[in-house]
């Protein structure tokens, strides 16, 4: 019926309109082109004018917005503060710490001219805002009652990715947060960075149901300006990690060469200590990926924007069609008001079946259908997403019931994408094994290190895998460990992986 | 005893310490400086390196973020969903609409390069976004189905500021919501550009306590781009207007140069409407100008992120302190159970009376104290920060004392800001009488105009006065009434005033 009444339309928008619209190739056997269908066709983002750039569209942008409001709330609790700072860069203040300058400069996007008129110095498009925050902490931070003093930006930032894009995962801009914090003690600021990792790992796995290892990242891999960084990681079904997040200790690395220091309580001048961590849009990449399937995206009920999609069973020339759609809407506000986040697509024009399609592909968790014949039967029918299963539940009680089952979704995806973790989590006590398991399935690799970059480097020559974790719970005795490479002696239980 | 600690400090940090925590200068004596000192000792925002730029702090973001919240709010409502799309525009993208991209070409920053490569095509930092969004509507919108598409960013735009900076009202960069939205008609554009300058004079009056004129701008003063701009505009106590938001109908003058067309339900390709409408921290600005005193920021409740703050009468060597603070701790409970925003303010080593400097400068519209003696009384002293009066009020039935009293402050500020608007509003027949009120008390002036650019040029460079707004109820009989300037035949009811 679509089709019939486009007799005007361009050959291209012909082409477009007939496009199949579901998702056309197997997760398993194209995992990128299906990664790329679901973003595309679930309408969750698109390609954007300028090399590397997405734009992120409002079915995406809902879902950032869910896990936006969960970590906002948290870190609030916690006593942090939002606030906004500029987005260019004078170039001699990203200059000040070295070696953050040397890392960050060749992705830099250089604001050069104003109008007609050439700057005389240039202004970075924000990379990162360690330095332009800690010029202005600078000036705010005097004595220990101005400590601790801990901030947190939702922005972008920029760097120019000369690598193909992938939305989400690799991109140009990227929203995310950025905290950043000064205490007085090392300790604290210590603390403070594992405290956002823990937070991170319950975005992860309470809100996304992807499962995640946290530990340390090795000196190699982490943030440029960091004396450490820890992240967290999660395996993709196509055995590749990805990073979720990472929260760094930033020592007094920055405070020395920008001087921010103050009047501690023993009278003494002393500089801070800094941490910094971020999340980013890359958790919606780690979702789409890990839970959709031939069909498209799968939300997790907890972060999904629409839990539940009513869809009436009718045709509009039916008599029924008043009945039915009333009924809809009667238990559209039923369901709101048990605080469900739910949508009536009362769309003519449409089939059901072509709407089944539709919120399939859109990965709504729930669907609900009601006919006249669940009317008169005083049932509706209900329709998980992730198991296709259906049943027919009394009216009496409906909130109940989809408690239960939008909980059970989340469980079920959660325990799903755990024994993926599983799978995908080999252990190596040689090179051979270590560089077998990378070349056949990939996946996180389990092995002994003996902490030296060399060895970490060759590795990733001779297999394309990074440490990507080095776990917090280390053997408390490593005597008779070797290296999986140089085969002396062992400092670190690690997990290889190749990485997005 | 701030003091006596300090013998380390340096002598620029000691000059810093006992500079006057309070403002200096009276908001009747020097406005500007007045105007200045608030926002930077109330810590709302401080100046950024890199000319023009502010960064907002803590206590300013949390203001803006309940703009935000009560406006995101609203719109979602009515169908707005928002979205996130690039900071940076490709010129040839930005050049598209020739008349837009003239208007705001002086003042673009220019990104040339990337790391060490000179780009072959420069980006624009976003100035505003309608190029870039137009450019991704054009794949979005196939039929009459994907109409109306409302779409809503929350970001920042830059644009090289010459005049010199004034946090909130002229910075370089600036966050705000941008709306942009594409209809079928152009009835249904129309209403949208008049229905979100309803919703903005909302934010306005209902939140931020500050009376705005609204109605359309000049043809030499609307949005570049644009077929009309609305406007709301409001007076400030020194006498010069302030626009705080608008709302453009941009008919098809994007459309076309874009091609964005859609199926109609009559089968026939058309051109779509677009409408475009913003509003940004400029309205804190307005906030802080309206309200505040001598003493700092007054916040109306409605926006206030603190609406009221306890302090605890003792000092901490007394027998009474624990009493006291476990008081103030249950009070404190009690208010955030019914709901409104408290704080308690129980450091040590700072006094009662410095606490009360201190809270009042940052405008928190209510202070509670409690001492050894109202708790024996059961009851506690109630403070408003905009009239000072003190009551005593019983801890039974203390939440509707309070619920009371803040509404009575929003209603107080709001009739003081509309009593100002009245006194700051003129009315002149002739030229004489215009730049007289102009030279004397500035403030808007109401008079008829021919509508000649002409007239509209002179009047500026006679008195530096703008047309802020022509306001949407016009006199339905216009005869015998001439221009203020030319005198030739009226054709329109206008507010002259000097403008921020």
């Amino acid at each position: 019926m679509v089709e019939k009444t486009e007799s005007n339309v361009s050959d291209k928008q012909k082409n477009f309109q007939v496009e199949k619209p579901g998702i056309t190739v197997k997760k398993q056997e194209d995992f990128s082109e299906w990664y790329t269908q679901v973003v595309l066709k679930a309408e969750l983002a698109d390609y954007s004018s300028g090399k590397g750039f997405i734009v992120i569209r409002p079915n995406g942008y809902e879902i950032w917005e869910n896990v936006k409001n969960f970590f906002d709330a948290e870190i609030k609790k916690t006593g942090h503060r939002n606030a906004y700072f500029p987005t260019l860069i004078p170039e001699s203040l990203l200059k000040k710490e070295a070696e953050h300058f040397a890392g960050f400069v060749p992705e830099v996007f250089w604001v050069t001219k104003a109008g007609n008129n050439e700057l005389s110095e240039p202004f970075a498009v924000r990379p990162t805002s360690e330095t332009i925050i800690h010029d202005a902490m600078k000036r705010w931070i005097r004595s220990w009652r101005d400590l601790p003093l801990l901030l947190n930006v939702w922005n972008s930032v920029l760097r120019a990715e000369i690598k193909s894009t992938k939305p989400f995962i690799r991109t140009t801009e990227f929203l995310w947060q950025e905290g950043h914090t000064a205490h007085s003690s090392e300790q604290e600021a210590e603390k403070e960075v594992s405290e956002i990792l823990d937070l991170y790992k319950r975005v992860a796995e309470e809100l996304l149901a992807v499962p995640v290892l946290i530990g340390k990242k090795s000196d190699k891999e982490k943030f440029v300006g960091a004396v450490y960084t820890t992240t967290l990681e999660s395996i993709m079904p196509d055995g590749r990690a990805l990073q979720m997040g990472t929260s760094h200790h930033l020592g007094q690395n920055f405070s020395r060469p920008f001087e921010i220091r103050f009047l501690g309580e023993d009278g003494e001048m002393h500089y801070v200590w800094h941490t910094s961590w971020g999340i980013s849009w890359r958790t919606l990449g780690a979702l789409i990926m890990t839970h959709g399937d031939d069909k498209g995206l799968i939300l997790p009920p907890t972060v999904a924007p629409v839990q539940l999609v009513i869809v009436p069973i009718v045709f509009s020339e039916s008599s029924k069609a008043n009945e039915v759609l009333s009924k809809c809407q009667e238990i559209k506000s039923q369901l709101q008001s048990s605080g469900f986040r739910v949508s009536l697509d009362s769309r003519e024009n449409y089939t059901p079946g072509w709407k089944f399609n539709e919120w399939e592909m859109k990965g709504i968790p729930l669907r609900i259908e009601v006919g006249p014949r669940d009317i008169s039967n005083k049932s509706v029918i209900l329709v998980r997403r992730d198991s296709g299963k259906k049943e027919s539940v009394p009216l009496e009680g409906l909130s109940q019931a989809v408690l239960t089952l939008l909980e059970e979704i989340q469980r079920s995806l959660w325990e799903k994408a755990k024994k993926l973790l599983e799978d995908k989590t080999k252990n190596a006590s040689t090179f051979s094994e270590l560089s077998e398991i990378l070349d056949r399935d990939s996946g996180f690799v389990s092995t002994y290190w003996c902490g030296s970059r060399e060895c970490e480097d060759q590795i990733k020559d001779k297999t394309g895998a990074d440490i990507r974790v080095i776990p917090f719970g280390q053997p408390s005795d490593m005597s008779g460990l070797n290296c999986v490479l140089c085969n002396s002696k062992a400092k670190f239980f690690v997990y290889f992986a190749k990485a997005y």
